[in-house]
């Protein structure tokens, strides 16, 4: 079979973040605008070229067998085969995705794009697939960031499983406070469905609108407020599986010991052993009240003191957001209609800083939830230990914002990349004991690096989860794109700072995955009996290696 | 190979549980042994005879290769063979153990025991019983009660490897709230390590005393404290494993989206994949304060859901105890000296109780600990739920006296059964709404049982732990033992007890895991993929089948 070079008319802005009508521009930012200029001396005022047609990589003789062979076998299930649908279910919204929509580089697409209705269905496309041996890459809500969800660069047949039909809610249990969805809803049809009844799941990563619980779960995801009501990990009760192979079941009870619970297999898995169709959470009442504590620390490692004596009290904010130095400095540059948005220096007087001896703020937010007396002594127990570590509480008015307003900072990220700024962001946990040491490195190694533009590079960083050993940290890395080379840039950079990551004992990946991005490193630390273990289980379920190919410890 | 029956001279009492001064005689309660003889028209009052001796099953031929194999190839690690010391390593805790030990008939020993003194002890002494097809059953605390630890009924050479001497504290992270020991560390010791510099690990069950680290991980335990600390499997964050083939590592941080996590494979795999020879977990400042309240519920019904109203609003209390009407009424059986222990009607006046319309009391004891104002505060939550259902506060001191003496009432068992009286404990866990239908029906069908002795038998029932979703349940069942068949009795019970469990929808077990007690209805209960993918994790990791053979899903 021959691969073709083709291209197909889209609507320019497919390959974009969420809802058109809430796109942000860099002209609504005006001070980012002016920042920008000045530190690159570059305009960054033309945005890419509006493409209306793409270069697609495919193969349409093999395209036609896929779809045929499905058509026949399951012509039950909603099958596309145009190229409009296959391209806009191409890739996910990591950086290097968007340099691929930005490129003139063909986009590898599926076959076809199949939408199964339920787990049965979904159950029904892999015994085929299996037969026929067609490769199977699912997409939740495409929203995965270091390409969890791409296509494989060769010549074998392939699918693309949509699971946003798979959305029901298929059992609301008000004793027993647990839910069964479908593995592919929405964040919001979630909250929504639960929200009626006086209750939510607490789920709410960045990527809340266009993420859904099968991929959270495949992802190991961490939302805004898993402090609080856990990662989805706790979250979860059980899970139905489809895997080429038939079906598993994994899970049942919110503590047992019926012997091993093979859940945290699936965890994680990407999609590489099979789809999760299912799955049963855990849910809780609307909280009564929510109370911000919002202070203000005279340097990073006085914030994450009090953070880490805060929960090692057993006191567990919903949310902790800390940001360092130069993020608090810089969140000014994003007016208030999007993030934490305000410039501290302009709530607190320069005066007041001085008379607290703050040369460099840095801006801690935690909220408490529950009810009024439980959130306010929460509060209150968090205050004083603030205070003893030299943090004074300056209001919750910009918690209260940031909250309203959480999910709007990735909408401007796509239009700043078509102005040619870089700007990605990269994730870890590490033990207390090193939040710093880690984070001071990699601003170091970065510092060092032409790819980060030297010394015109912005890295921003904050603390995002925390737990009783541990807290991540999450980096926002900005600079100028090196035309020509943008994709070698991100390279160089990713390398930089998961290199550093790795050898300051952090994590691979706090809570967006491994994908492919950081598969080298998963690989280096995973041990060989791991693997080993790992490659049985997958060659048990997948025995043709069909399931999301290439990813985690799968050799093809 | 022949087999021998031989016997030994032994203290007559190595089978029973804990220190010998510590024991505990059906006449230290009075009252207990009057309601007793009153019940069944017997007096229990002759202990079994003392045995000096006992039957052993072996083959001394087998014997001594294993134990020359050993010598020559490991000659650094601790190596027992004298009978005496292989009988003590040859039964756990189980109704059925102690029967054996009593009975005449020969008991199953090992070849040798040996005593590594850490990690790679292990190590190598499973490499050596791999290339030799040498059968391995590890020993941690010997406190299992399904039967986790036994020893294969076939003529393969085989080894107890007694786990107490891997027993150190191997890093104390007192900036990260972490500990590391070798998991053979018993409980006491674990807290001694901690509460000398002002940590908890807050895993306490009720075999606290005789129990190890690596136990309770490979049997997914829970403490009588884990509605508050967690149970051991959100206790330990990292494990290193040694198998047959190699080690191990799971686990790395707290909270990680690093691929698949395969903690959950070894928790609960009852060594039957490896032994966990070391493992970090979460500390714990000491509580500062501790706060009981003690309720009276007009019934079970009452007490579940005012239960569940403090859980599902997030409040969970650190310790959760509520006794249905005949557990309460029978707690005036032990004296003062062991449990609980009082007579309830006896704390409440009749007339107190008839004022508050309650015919038959059920008790409920909570603890909330932390700060004085969290403890106090949630205490204040809890006392307005239960007063909504109709329990009120009866003061703590019920709750306090439980906490002193909590680990003396498995001391008495073994003298009840010597004396002829059957005395077993049963738990599941189960959703909310099926907490008091499952018990309701375990009763009955007992009711209708010979082997129970129909209505003389007596079945006690408390909630143990809580969660969001579901609410663990302890059975103790206490008849007369059907001599001649004390045996098939426990059987039918057992198979009563867990046949309904499951038939109303309760796990296997909740905290005693699988052992070979429960194996018939995990199997039945587990998916065929399930198996199919353990099957083969266990030939990757023990391809000879050397590890705790004839456990879970093993075959041999």
């Amino acid at each position: 079979m021959n691969t073709d070079m083709t291209t197909t008319n889209s609507e320019s802005d497919w390959w974009k973040w969420g809802d058109a009508y809430k796109r942000k521009s860099l002209t609504d930012f005006p001070i980012l605008h002016q920042f920008l200029k000045d530190r690159w001396n570059q305009p960054f005022d033309h945005t890419h070229p509006l493409k209306s047609s793409f270069s697609i990589h495919t193969n349409e003789e093999r395209a036609a067998n896929v779809y045929n062979i499905l058509k026949q076998q399951v012509s039950h299930v909603r099958i596309e085969n145009s190229l409009s649908v296959r391209l806009k279910k191409a890739l996910g919204k990591s950086y290097p995705d968007v340099l691929s929509a930005l490129s003139d580089d063909p986009i590898e697409v599926a076959d076809v794009v199949v939408f199964p209705k339920n787990h049965d269905e979904i159950l029904q496309v892999l015994k085929v697939c299996l037969e026929h041996k067609i490769l199977i890459v699912p997409f939740g809500g495409g929203s995965n960031v270091v390409r969890a969800f791409s296509l494989p660069k060769n010549d074998l047949p392939r699918i693309v499983i949509d699971m946003s039909l798979n959305n029901a809610l298929l059992n609301l249990d008000e004793t027993n406070h647990t839910a069964i969805f479908g593995g592919g809803i929405y964040g919001p049809a979630i909250e929504k469905h639960l929200n009626a009844k006086g209750y939510t799941l607490g789920h709410f990563p960045q990527s809340f609108e266009y993420s859904t619980l099968g991929g959270w779960l495949a992802t190991r995801s961490a939302g805004q407020e898993s402090s609080g009501y856990g990662r989805i990990d706790e979250i979860v009760i059980s899970m139905r599986i489809a895997t080429p192979v038939g079906e598993i079941s994994v899970g049942n009870y919110e503590g047992d010991a019926e012997g091993i619970n093979l859940k945290s297999v699936f965890l994680g898995s990407e999609a590489s052993l099979g789809i999760i169709t299912e799955a049963k959470v855990r849910i809780h009442p609307l909280p009564q009240y929510k109370s911000w504590l919002v202070a203000v620390f005279p340097s990073f490692q006085h914030g994450v003191d009090a953070l880490k004596q805060l929960v090692q009290k057993d006191i567990f904010p919903t949310v902790a957001r800390f940001s360092d130095e130069l993020e608090t400095e810089y969140l000014k540059l994003v007016s208030s209609e999007v993030g934490v948005l305000a410039d501290v220096k302009s709530l607190i007087s320069n005066i007041v800083l001085k008379l607290k001896g703050i040369e460099k703020p840095t801006i801690m937010m935690v909220r408490f939830d529950g009810t009024q007396s439980e959130a306010e002594l929460n509060r209150k127990l968090a205050a004083s230990i603030f205070e003893k570590n030299k943090g004074f509480d300056i209001g919750d008015g910009i918690g209260k914002k940031w909250e309203h307003s959480r999910f709007g900072l990735p909408y401007l990220r796509d239009d700043l990349v078509e102005r040619g700024v870089f700007v990605d962001t990269m994730e870890t946990v590490v033990p207390w004991d090193k939040v710093d040491a880690l984070r001071k490195k990699v601003q170091a190694n970065l510092l060092m690096s032409d790819a980060f533009g030297k010394e015109k590079g912005v890295i921003l960083a904050h603390v995002s989860h925390v737990y009783t050993s541990s807290a991540s940290i999450y980096f926002t890395v900005i600079t100028a794109q090196q035309k020509g080379s943008e994709y070698q840039q991100w390279e160089e950079i990713k390398n930089i700072v998961t290199n550093t990551i790795v050898s300051e004992g952090g994590a691979v990946s706090h809570h967006h995955s491994i994908g492919t991005d950081h598969r080298k490193w998963y690989l280096e630390k995973t041990d060989v009996l791991t693997k080993k273990v790992l490659q049985n289980i997958k060659s048990t379920l997948d025995p043709h290696h069909i399931m999301n190919p290439g990813k985690l410890f799968d050799e093809q």
